[in-house]
């Protein structure tokens, strides 16, 4: 027997109509790709929304079609958020800090129709046209005054688009399980691979994000929104703000502490979201700006970590000095992205700072929604010890089934979980710990070596700007650990310095064979290390001692 | 094209499992109908629902057979929401304040297969076996040595049964459409219609429910619930708690202040939600115990208040006196019942007590997934400037499209609206106000007065206990007001001196052709103003002055 409830679709478009009607002059400001700071509302973005999907109507895009984006936050970029996937297009969110041979295999194989960019990467689309095969309509984020000078055939201009297309637009209602967004992995392994989300997981991912026990976003929250909206969705922010009319800042190009720090400060932000990388960069500013009063100049209260595991000083920092509380997450592209969040429990209450510490370098505990497994190499669950680790799966109704055209094949396992590709300990209250990525950890003797826990361990040390571990074969012990490690500006720091610091802080077995001082280290385009790069750089080293484990 | 999203439906299962999972230890406290406090946690109660679930398999229970409760609030009836609805098989919480002719309607209507009650309704249950048409097994929500002595043939023991029972039990999957629950209106007019709730619109329901601008619930919450599980669900409470894990305080039989304070105190609560008259009881408890501390002894930080509309006094006294923010919000049973939650935004904070007050009063603004419409007599859409009033139009995944076996027939309007029967104004900010049931108001001269708002008035004097105003015929205005009143106890105050409070507060011809005064008013089973039943006490009644809008 069914319910005798209405049969109202989870549809992106009642996101930005619910803003719009309970929300209207709610603020969205921008630092615009062209300069100055823009402000506008939920009611002209609604308002405008409308006049993109006329705009797309217009350019032969149909139900399905995907419509590219090479583009900052902004809210241009918010209104194709609304517009593209309101009118049943798919919004292709497109990374343009990817190596250009990818975004051209991007583009091709989600083969978009269309492509807005932002005029920083004018040239960068210049240079690709000749090789993308599906592009009819290529259309630069501005207005006429600022349109790029390059050589793309048809050029077509956002703002006269726009302003020329009516605003009469009733949003479409269709099945909620339509494709809504597509969005590619940051590619740490190959090409990265399309994750295609639909309007239902993406609403449903909106209501749980907004939860309490998770980011806690409300209308009165205002968010400055450091995570590219090219990166999963932007962790679902842009819809959770029109969810509940929650206030926007967009940064634009820039992300660095110097133009961050203004806006935080001038649009009284209470909630940011990014990176850790994103966090080093704002520390710099603050240690090269002693002067500022942060205390009486910010209201930040709630900062979001999540992409790669932020160090333990860092959360120290940001909660002593910002006065905000970190919360971390883990997700994944393929998780929508909330997987999992860290919030303390009411027992955790009496905690003191580096029992917090501890805490909150762990990457979370499961809402509703989203259901996790460890399991070891012959898929046995393992026990929630915060000690067994195991494969992480997942499942749930934001959790990806499958890539865009099949690639990679059926992902599922056979109670229909997702195979994160990452290996994590559960503790007894359910706080997942990353111990690292499956195909990163180290497999030495037939145990396993973090090289997450190693790389901290490095970090923590002060004169370590940054460190990568990978797998040199071995052929007593299959693999072993090789450091690769960037010294601090003007650090002065050697190998048996590290590996004493590493001593104190892991077991005997686990201390690298070697430790290898490099200028730079390669990164994907969302500043994760890249260690397929590293690996090749590193094939055939051979470390210049025993291993220790011998 | 689809989305690649793995395909959950959403069920109520998954709410006690998440719960069971992340939430093994967190409390449930009952006052037991049996008289001890009883303490349970969500491991428990998961485990108990899947002997439920085991237990309705053994009596014959099959998908989509309903289930019927009479019983108030505590861990059993927690159990049998999720083992009953988590099954397949259709929770039909019934109110057993209601006529004993309208229960024996409601169980009929239902056809319940079997029926569970607290042993407090068990002579009740007794004198209604011999009418009870579809009902094969009846079980007394007790323990074996609680059993109560009546003559229901085959009458089972809860406890037994639970006990008895397996704990294996896998949550079946099947179509989130599918009916979970079913709850009669409270009946202000004629019999209770049937509302058919589904597993969709039960968990979206509850997503909304704990936003932060709704009614903002987390782990950290202690839910004192006190709207009764036959009331809409509980306002969605057992549900949302389950979601976020909260700690959940289940007062059972006695909802005065004598019952509710302690428990408030002892258990450390820090929600509560009733409707009005529970806390004017709360209230005479606060009088008669001025010894009381409540700064010390309480830690309450919310109220929800619904159902009807609390009095201005009210709010300002729980706000001032408790420290609590009242959160107002109105619903029906037919909209889960979640439609209009009252918190104020950002650009109230500067509000003093008199404009909070005024603020508070107000019903609430839509939250995502609802859409209103208020339409004159010939269906146009009236303007959002809290001034011009029409019908309530309500429309979302957890609003009603019918009711039980067609009662009423088709009720939507062409635009897939549910028609409330409330007449409402709506301000610029979307603050939804009620004017009046469409049923209650009183159409004089073409134009409406407000019998609550009458009523309202008449409430503000300290010597009115009660106050209700119906139209009587008129042969020159249609309808004229009739206000009928009950003293406070002790008061001293006649016609004159509520006239004349009234003549402050409402434009004249507004005023009462008489006021009655009576010894006590009929109310329905939840509390309210049985109009119905007053009508007919005063059919014929002729007023003893002349209308004062002649
Ligand atoms: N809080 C966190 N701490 C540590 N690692 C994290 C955290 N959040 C995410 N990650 C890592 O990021 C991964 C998800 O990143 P993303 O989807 O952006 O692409 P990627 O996995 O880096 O790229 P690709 O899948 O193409 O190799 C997770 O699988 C996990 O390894
Ligand atoms: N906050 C509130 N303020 C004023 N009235 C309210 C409020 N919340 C709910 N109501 C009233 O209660 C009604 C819903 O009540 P409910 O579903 O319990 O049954 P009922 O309408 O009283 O009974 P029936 O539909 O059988 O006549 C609303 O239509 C509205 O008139
Ligand atoms: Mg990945
Ligand atoms: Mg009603």
């Amino acid at each position: 027997m069914q319910g005798l409830m209405q049969d109202k679709p989870l549809l992106i478009s009642s996101l930005i109509e619910h803003a719009a009607t309970f929300h209207p002059e709610q603020e969205i400001v921008s630092r615009s790709i062209e300069g100055p700071i823009h402000r506008t509302n939920y009611r002209r973005i609604a308002h405008r929304a409308k006049q993109v999907a006329n705009v797309l109507n217009e350019l032969g895009v149909e139900f399905g079609d995907r419509v590219g984006t090479l583009a900052w936050n902004t809210w241009r970029h918010m209104e194709l958020y609304f517009g593209v996937s309101g009118s049943g297009a798919v919004l292709h969110t497109v990374n343009p800090r990817l190596f250009p041979e990818q975004v051209e295999y991007i583009l091709n194989h989600a083969e978009d129709k269309v492509l807005f960019f932002d005029i920083s990467f004018a040239s960068l689309v210049e240079k690709l046209v000749p090789k993308l095969k599906s592009i009819e309509h290529f259309v630069a984020l501005t207005d006429r005054a600022h349109m790029p000078e390059v050589d793309i055939p048809g050029l077509l201009c956002y703002e006269d688009l726009v302003e020329g297309a009516s605003v009469e637009y009733d949003w479409p209602e269709f099945d909620e399980r339509t494709a809504s967004s597509l969005c590619y992995t940051s590619g740490t392994t190959g090409n990265p691979k399309g994750v295609l989300y639909s309007h239902r997981s993406t609403v449903l991912h909106s209501l749980m994000a907004m939860a309490p026990d998770a980011f806690n976003v409300s209308v009165r929250s205002t968010l400055l929104l450091v995570v590219p909206m090219f990166h999963a969705n932007a962790w679902g922010m842009p819809y959770v703000a029109a969810m509940v009319g929650a206030k926007m800042v967009l940064p634009g190009e820039h992300l660095d502490g110097e133009h961050l720090y203004p806006l935080m400060r001038d649009e009284r932000v209470t909630f940011s979201q990014a990176v850790p990388t994103v966090w080093l960069m704002f520390f710099q500013y603050l240690d090269a700006h002693p002067e500022l009063d942060l205390d009486k100049e910010l209201c930040i209260d709630t900062i979001g970590i999540g992409g790669s595991a932020p160090p333990r000083a860092m959360v120290r920092r940001l909660e002593t000095q910002l006065g905000a509380q970190v919360i971390q997450g883990w997700g994944m592209t393929e998780t929508s992205p909330l997987g999992v969040v860290n919030r303390p429990l009411p027992k955790h209450d009496d905690l003191d700072r580096d029992g917090l510490d501890e805490l909150k370098v762990k990457q979370g505990r499961g809402i509703w929604g989203v259901h996790i497994k460890i399991v070891n190499d012959e898929g046995e669950p393992q026990p929630w010890d915060g000690v067994h680790s195991g494969h992480l799966y997942i499942r749930g109704p934001w959790i990806a089934s499958g890539y865009f055209r099949a690639e990679g094949g059926g992902v599922l396992d056979d109670e229909g979980y997702f195979p994160t590709g990452d290996i994590a300990t559960l503790d007894p209250d359910g706080y997942l710990q990353l111990v690292d990525r499956a195909k990163d950890v180290i497999k030495s003797g037939g145990e396993w070596i973090s090289s997450m826990d190693l790389e901290n361990a490095a970090f923590s040390h002060p004169g370590v700007a940054e460190a990568a571990v990978i797998a040199i074969p071995h052929e007593k012990w299959q693999e072993r650990p090789l450091m690769v490690v960037v010294k601090r500006a003007g650090a002065q720091v050697d190998e048996d310095e590290i590996m004493a610091h590493l001593a104190e802080r892991v077991v005997k077995w686990w201390l690298p064979d070697d430790i290898v001082f490099v200028d730079e280290l390669p990164h994907t385009a969302t500043g994760k290390l890249l260690k397929t790069k590293l690996r090749e750089q590193f094939a055939g080293y051979r470390p210049r001692r025993e291993a220790v484990r011998s």
